[in-house]
C-alpha cells in the first residue's frame, strides 16, 4: 500500500481562509512538502504555520527565484523522486499550495511527475482574485460578465486584446511588468475602474486605486482588478473602511 | 451597536470545503439567511446545514426561480428589509452564499442595499471552477494561459469570440443552453478539448467528456471546461478513478 499525494489550496494568505477538508489533512499528513525560495521563507508554509505539528516530516521544493523563467524541471524532478520514496514508503505526502493549487500554481510539476503512479487528490483552494475581490467589496463578475485572468507578463497587444475582450479583468503576476502595465491602462483610459491588490487577506494587505500606488515594482503577490462596469470604488468600501 | 453584516462564500457543496472563517462565523451568528427557491430546498442551507444550530434564527429569501432574469429587486428590497431589522436590533447577519460571495453569486443584491448602512465583511469561497479543475485533476491555468468564465446564456457570437481569446474557457451556467453550446464547441474542433463536470464535490458529481453527456437539459449546476492547450482526459485521472 502506497501513501496518499495531496495537493492542498491554502488560499491567499489568511490561515483562516484554509478549508475545513485541507485542515484536516494537513494536520494528519505524515509528510508535509511545499515549494520556497532558495532565499526567505516559504510563503505556503507561512499560511499553515500553525497547523504544522513537530512530528510532521517537511520537505522544502527549493527553487531559484531570480527569473520568470520555466520552472527549473530537475528541481521538480528531484523533489517527485524525494516525495515518491515517501509515498512507497506508505506515508501520505500533502503539498501545500498557495491559493489553488491547479490556479497557476507549481503543484502541478509534481502532479504531472506522480499522479500516474500514486492515488492522488487535489482540494482546492480559495483563490486570491475572489479574495480580493471580497477585500475590495466590489462584485467580481455577475450576471453574464465575462471574467478574464490575465498573466501580466503578457505583452501590451495581447494585454489590451484580452482587456478589451471582457467586462472584469484580473492581471496576476503584476510584479516587475507593474509600470508598463499600468500605462497600457491609463491609455486604454481605464485608470477610474482599476483597483491594485497586495497581500489580500493577510495583515499588511494593501487595497487602493491604481492611480495612488507608487512607482516603484510591486510586489509578486500583486494584482489589477478592473472593473469596466463603473467605478471601482464602490461607496460601501469607503464607508466599512472607515466604519469597520 | 447594529450588527455586522456577513456574506460568506460555502464552496461549491461539499461542506468540507467551508473555509475555517466562514465556519466560525456561521455557528456564531444570531441569524442566518440564505437564497431558496420557491419549490426545493436551499443549495446553500443544504451545504451549511450540518453547522447550523438551533437556536439560530433563519431568513430564507425566496427567489422565483421559474425563468432567468434579473433578480426580482421586491424580493431583495423585501430581504433587505428584514435583514436590517436584525442588524438595527445589534444581531450579526450570516449571508451563505454558494461557491464565492463576489462571483456570479446573489448577494450582490442584498449588499448594494445594506453595505452604505451596516458593517459588512466578505469571507471569500472556494468558487466551483477550482473545483471541477481539481476533480476533473487538470491544471485549469499554468504560466501566461489566459483563463475566461464565461456565462452560457451569452450568444454564439459572443461565446465563439470569447473562447478564441482565451486559453482556457470556464463556461458557466450552463443549465438549459447546454444543447447549443456543445453543438457550437463541436463546431469550433474542441470536443476533444472539452469536460463537462456538474454537481461538483458532492456525492453525486458527474466528470465526462463533453461528448458523452446525454441530450437532455443540463443542471443549472453544471459547466463545461475548455483546455485548448490539449487533451482533457489526463492519463492520471482515469489511473486515480480506478485506483481512488
Amino acid at each position: 500500500m502506497t501513501g496518499k499525494l495531496y495537493g492542498l489550496g491554502l488560499g491567499p494568505g489568511d490561515p483562516e481562509l484554509i478549508t475545513l477538508k485541507a485542515h484536516r489533512i494537513l494536520t494528519a499528513a505524515p509528510v508535509i512538502a511545499y515549494p520556497a525560495p532558495d532565499t526567505g521563507p516559504s510563503f505556503a508554509r507561512q499560511i499553515a504555520a500553525s497547523y504544522i505539528g513537530a512530528h510532521q516530516l517537511e520537505v522544502p521544493v527549493v527553487m531559484p527565484m531570480r527569473v520568470e523563467r520555466f520552472p527549473a524541471q530537475e528541481v521538480y524532478d528531484a523533489a517527485a523522486e524525494t516525495i515518491g520514496r515517501h509515498l512507497d514508503a506508505g506515508s501520505d505526502v500533502a503539498v501545500l499550495c498557495e491559493g489553488d493549487p491547479f490556479f497557476y500554481g507549481s503543484f502541478m510539476y509534481l502532479f504531472e511527475r506522480l499522479a500516474d503512479r500514486y492515488p492522488t487528490e487535489i482540494v482546492p483552494g480559495v483563490s486570491s482574485v475572489m479574495a480580493a475581490a471580497s477585500a475590495l467589496k466590489r462584485p467580481l463578475a455577475a450576471r453574464n460578465d465575462v471574467l478574464s485572468v490575465v498573466p501580466g507578463p503578457l505583452g501590451d497587444d495581447i494585454l489590451e486584446a484580452r482587456i478589451a475582450a471582457a467586462d472584469a479583468v484580473a492581471i496576476i503576476k503584476v510584479g516587475r511588468h507593474f509600470t508598463r502595465i499600468r500605462a497600457l491602462i491609463e491609455r486604454l483610459g481605464l485608470m477610474g475602474q482599476a483597483a491594485y491588490a497586495e497581500r489580500v487577506s493577510l495583515d499588511n494587505q494593501q487595497l487602493m486605486p491604481l492611480d495612488d500606488v507608487p512607482d516603484d515594482a510591486a510586489p509578486y503577490f500583486s494584482m489589477i482588478l478592473i472593473y469596466k462596469g463603473g467605478e471601482v470604488w464602490h461607496p460601501a468600501f469607503r464607508n466599512n473602511e472607515a466604519g469597520a
